[in-house]
């Protein structure tokens, strides 16, 4: 409770997406008292003065986080965000300090976002565990050791990049088989359009008006909840992937849970029973150890920017 | 410096391996003062009475810790080790624990090996690095965020069970193309065996007595030294494989440097430029980024015995 006569907590959170930015107001309860959005436009001027009208709009407030995609330092610097358009070497902390007037404090957006499950979220209490979005790509947040982990250099988390068959599908990054070619929801995609290329995902292209090119994990994911085996097999293999993933990251960090959030955690329900399933087949001595907890985040797409508000309270 | 009176700090430490256990006793500067060894017998019993030797053999001490190889538990249990005979859920800690009326600190070895490096050795100071133990497989400890990293049960770090081709030769632990696989000591003889079956390492497999079967790591090397074409191709395809497992664990954990111990690392320089040149084909983003040190490991074979007796200096 704040002294009397001191002002309210309201903590801002504004987390930059490759389509939209959003902006979350906290109050020291984790409740959510103010809500703006604004397109994302290209270029780091233009995104900070798009960041600058959400804070307008948003005041008053007591501290500023900014969630990015991307390899952030930790002085703030985006060094490198596939999703936005021309932003290499954006000093995100610096412009928006000096455009402010105020100490404004960034980070990435799955670090944000695993902030945000874990004060007033789904990993609450936990001393280790790993936040996966599984969205156009997979990003990821740690906690070990009951501390936000950021590396040496702030790139802590950058999941969807480890390797899990060198022999696989070029990713954009410039090497092949990276997990998220496979288990992020573009992957799901990619997934069923080579099955549907061979004829065998009848249901799913029709759902996707009939052209295999035009199948996207949405698709499977309709024809599943229809009961369409074909559709079936496709989550299954595709919950393979997620699982085998989930598996290496257990065996690195031996996390308590993985906390699923993106896109596919909205439909998460359907995917829960077979990727439990594969770890299990897959876990290094699963009849020796205690299987981490897979549960799905709570914030939805508000995580990035509330966990960019709870920044400062993180060290 | 010890108060007058006080007796000197003697802390002793006991690394159990799959053929010998090694004792060391350290003093406050983390010079050997002490050190004898002992086969590895059979079995939780008689391993808990060689090791009640040796501290006998090193008395008197001030602490005592102990590594070994396998799960460990954060309560001191060996839940599996592949390379101890008819050890499963041996109770390290306690049984030691009642025979010398003292308390024992136990963690697995390549954890200890990590704690060695990080107090008085090649990672002396840093906040985030991977120990990786390239021997007859990989082991891991892991320091994140200025703290050494155990994981919600203790198991942090079986990072040669990270899968890196699901399509691959298959692994003792039951599933296919683990890291250490490729990137360990023994994975450097099957990629050797591999090309030699071709007929296309004539000098190695002169060094391996002419028999392909008989064709280990060590051959390679020594061809490889005498610079042998066809074993340097093999040494650069080996790492490759140690690369793209760096990498990985790069993207994962951001580390400031992997340390690399282990049998292998006692021939390491062989290894360094190839490595380093196929991390930097492999990372993501690497002209946007620092890279990673690679150094070797400073205790050898000492190592573990060496963490053990650090143990109870870190928290």
């Amino acid at each position: 409770m704040p002294a009397a006569g001191a002002a309210p907590v309201r903590r801002l959170g504004i987390d930059v997406g490759g389509t939209k930015c959003l902006a979350v107001v906290l109050d020291e309860t984790g409740a959510v008292v103010g809500e703006e959005r604004r397109p994302t436009p290209h270029g780091p001027q233009a995104i900070v003065d798009a960041i600058v009208a959400l804070v307008d709009e948003c005041r008053p407030f007591t501290s500023i986080g900014v969630g990015v995609p991307g390899l952030v330092t930790r002085a703030g610097v985006l060094r490198a965000a596939p999703n936005l358009v021309d932003t290499t070497d954006f000093h995100v902390r610096e412009m928006l300090g000096e455009r402010l007037g105020v100490a404004v404090e960034v980070d990435n957006d799955a670090t944000c976002a695993a902030v945000a499950e874990w004060t007033f979220g789904a990993a609450r209490g936990s001393s280790d565990f790993v936040l996966v979005t599984l969205g156009t790509g997979i990003g990821g947040g740690i906690v070990a050791g009951g501390a936000l982990q950021r590396g040496a250099n702030g790139f802590t988390g950058e999941i969807g990049h480890m390797v899990v068959d060198p022999h696989g599908p070029p990713c954009p990054c410039g090497r092949n088989g990276c997990w998220e070619r496979y288990a992020s929801g573009s992957g799901l995609g990619r997934l069923a359009r080579e099955v549907a290329g061979e004829g065998r995902l009848v249901r799913v292209v029709e759902l996707a008006g009939g052209d295999v090119a035009a199948v996207r994990g949405e698709h499977v994911q309709a024809a599943a909840a229809e009961g369409d085996a074909a559709a079936l097999a496709v989550i299954n293999d595709y919950a393979r992937w997620v699982a085998l993933g989930l598996v290496n990251l257990t065996n690195i960090l031996d996390p308590q849970m993985f906390v699923l959030g993106g896109g596919l955690a909205t439909a998460g329900e359907m995917y829960l029973a077979p990727i439990l399933r594969w770890m299990t087949q897959l876990l290094y001595a699963p009849e020796l150890r205690p299987h981490p907890q897979v549960v799905f985040a709570e914030w939805g797409e508000r995580a990035g920017a509330v966990g960019a508000a709870l920044l400062p309270t993180v060290r």
